[in-house]
């Protein structure tokens, strides 16, 4: 695990990411929020590396929180923190941190306050989201007035995109950062099989590289491949680059004669 | 766990799914697998019960895969099954099974036909295709000649999205199925705080129906709610969907008074 006091760009800070909804897993609802944090915490210079998604079960919810916050620098959660019955979140993450749970003042006021504006009933369903761990920071965002929290190392987010978005902004000022990393596309013009093994031998030869071989469909070339090749080490993803480009080259007078 | 010899259309059957990639943890890739499988098992009578996605690391993808596959009646896991370095997955599956794995006659030769048809040089690196694990059945599809491959209960399929659909549709026909989980979805044309008391006890007084509450915003109706109520069993899904119905009206008079 990753030194939790070393300053920010100073090593590897690693996440995982639980999204908790009965309709990611019926497919009622496609998930648009694995891919934003992704991308998100890649540029932050935050390792992602694992997602897990479960129902909203009190025992699945719990179980994983606790494998992933005790393996991971950070792990998020998505879903879970509205007004309804199903709304199980909060509660599992108490649970989980072994730790009591009530009716937090700030959020009860932000709450009546937001609700009176709008002249909407201030009622026991809305009062539910309000509920906070003992110990939790509040995430607040600028579209609810519910906050998402921050316990330990553990960040409670809506499941609503736009506002999953505003929290993660909110998040992020206080998230502590890696050395982020950095990433080149070469794309192949040649299936992935015609440079595989010229590939596979470049990737041996730079262990410090992460190499990656994504086959796709080119409309005007037909099947084709983006290399994508990753180091934290901006010489070391220069070399790498190269030696795959000088490869491409040669592979494809091979493939021409 | 359910009972594995019951007949189709007994009982519960449940799955887990297991996305391998580095690219989907990067953001770099969108995964476009999960909400289909999802959908796709619901409407099968397969209860998708998690789904976790993980990097092309051994270490993790062997661990994800024991624990899953100890859990849930069928693992399906998508990627990493291409001719690259970085396509780990058959030898992940094979380590995680403690068997061997070796290149697959009737698989060599599948892609030995296609490549002559194509032209292409049946190289190394294609030859990585081949690679099944002993004891493994082979899952056939209809784009690509590599196969995908099922051992015990785990289903090993493409990335692909394309590929990875045709090689559900195969596995599809062997897979035992379990009693379709039914649903209706009733627009509530109310904010979810506005329903949430009344609708966490329709959920109370129901305890063999699952009520879920998705708030989404609507164009012309502004913050609104759809409640979607699962049943195996149709009578108490239409008596839950009745109690739901006459809530709303019960909830819409109080809110005009």
């Amino acid at each position: 695990m990753t030194d939790v006091n070393a300053p920010a760009g100073q090593g590897i800070v690693t996440a995982a990411l639980l999204v908790i909804g009965d309709e990611i897993l019926s497919g009622r609802t496609k998930d648009k929020n694995i891919g934003y944090i992704a991308g998100y915490l890649t540029a932050l210079g935050i390792d992602l590396k694992e997602v897990r998604v479960v129902s909203d079960d009190e025992a699945a919810i719990v179980e994983a929180l606790n494998a992933l916050r005790a393996r991971f620098d950070y792990v998020f959660t998505t879903g879970g923190i509205g007004p309804t019955h199903d709304d199980i979140t909060a509660e599992c993450v108490a649970k989980a941190f072994g730790v009591s749970i009530d009716y937090d003042p700030d959020v009860v006021e932000l709450l009546r306050a937001r609700f009176a504006e709008r002249g909407t009933e201030m009622n026991e369903a809305r009062m539910r989201m309000a509920r906070i761990p003992k110990g939790a920071a509040l995430v607040k965002n600028k579209i609810s007035a519910a906050p998402g929290f921050w316990i330990d190392n553990v960040i409670v987010m809506a499941g609503v995109p736009a506002i999953m978005q505003a929290m993660l902004d909110e998040a992020a000022q206080k998230l502590k950062t890696g050395v982020k990393m950095l990433s080149e596309t070469v794309c192949a013009n040649a299936r992935e099989g015609d440079i595989g093994t010229e590939l596979g031998e470049i990737a041996e030869a730079n262990p410090e590289v992460t190499i990656g071989s994504y086959p796709y469909f080119d409309e005007n070339f037909g099947p084709n491949t983006n290399v994508v090749i990753r180091s934290r080490d901006p010489a070391r993803l220069a070399e790498a680059k190269a030696a795959v480009e000088a490869m491409l080259v040669k592979v494809k007078e091979g493939i021409r004669r």
